[in-house]
């Protein structure tokens, strides 16, 4: 994400005296909230409505930036240390083309 | 997001032969998973566990970045497009200071 | 559920001190995160291991008793008065083997 | 829930022909969807619209008694199997007036 796209939605929030609203356990329950609005556009199938789907992953992502915002982290390290971790559980080798949760290996 | 992390998130995928399970309905399902593994940090109250947050608020990030690549979409773009609407809907005049859906201004 | 199901769900609440943690919001984040878990059991496929999908959907359900049992509220009674809201919205001439959401009839 | 009330589940669905669309994983779908959708009324508070609430809450009900039948599943039994496992996992001594989780202890 561009820096001004960054400065865009926080400038969004703070216009309207919303950062007041943003606490932590409020915007999981908001991720969870748009992550369901998400789903529904998959309800039947593979096969949804894109402009429906661009606006609600992008909710998704927008409340994402606001937590990353409110609680001071930085995206690039919380990923990278994740994948760290991922790539720990799913090693190339025992994962290779499959689902399998590592717990099941 | 910089881009090398963006290619991480893409590498880890692909060097597992995991495409092929990024269907979109999947994902929609993922992300809706993980933002409920997110909201349980937040189960009791605000005072969560900052670790286990950043790992499941990073896992909401990759898998929508994950969608992101599959629809061939561009964050940007989704995003801007998503607060264009946001500021028609919720004009600073009506909103400011207020949690009310715009669908009760 | 039979009487003595619903009785034992509130025992195991009182007996453990419980019911101050039940506030509606905490039950509404505790069913979204049991959906979670149970649509984690599908996130392949519809082939789920049966029992981990029976004791997900149990727990999705024992949360909905603890929040009608916090809110006073009667099962029946809501769940017909909401059936008297579907019946109007969906039809069965415009229904009829459609999944088209009402706003699209 | 009376029989009554789960006949008029069953009759509401196979009337407009839709059990076709009731595949396990379109009912986790949609439980989440709708739990989201609960969720939703507690977006800032434990003040919520009951009439809203009761509405959402009938929702996943009815959703979940859908995938009752669709799995052939009995309530009292899957539910008392649960509690089974709770009560092992959470014993009075150890969880009284404490919402940590088993793995805690």
């Amino acid at each position: 994400m561009r820096q001004e796209t960054i400065d865009r939605i926080r400038k969004f929030s703070s216009d309207r005296n919303w950062d007041q609203f943003h606490t932590p356990a409020n915007l999981a329950k908001r991720i969870a909230i748009e992550a369901g609005e998400l789903l529904e556009c998959y309800q039947w199938s593979d096969e949804a409505d894109l402009e429906h789907v661009k606006q609600e992953l992008a909710d998704v992502i927008v409340y994402c930036q606001n937590m990353l915002d409110l609680l001071g982290l930085d995206v690039d390290e919380i990923i990278n240390a994740k994948m760290d971790l991922n790539e720990q559980k799913y090693p190339v080798d025992k994962a290779y083309g499959s689902n399998k949760k590592y717990t099941e290996f």
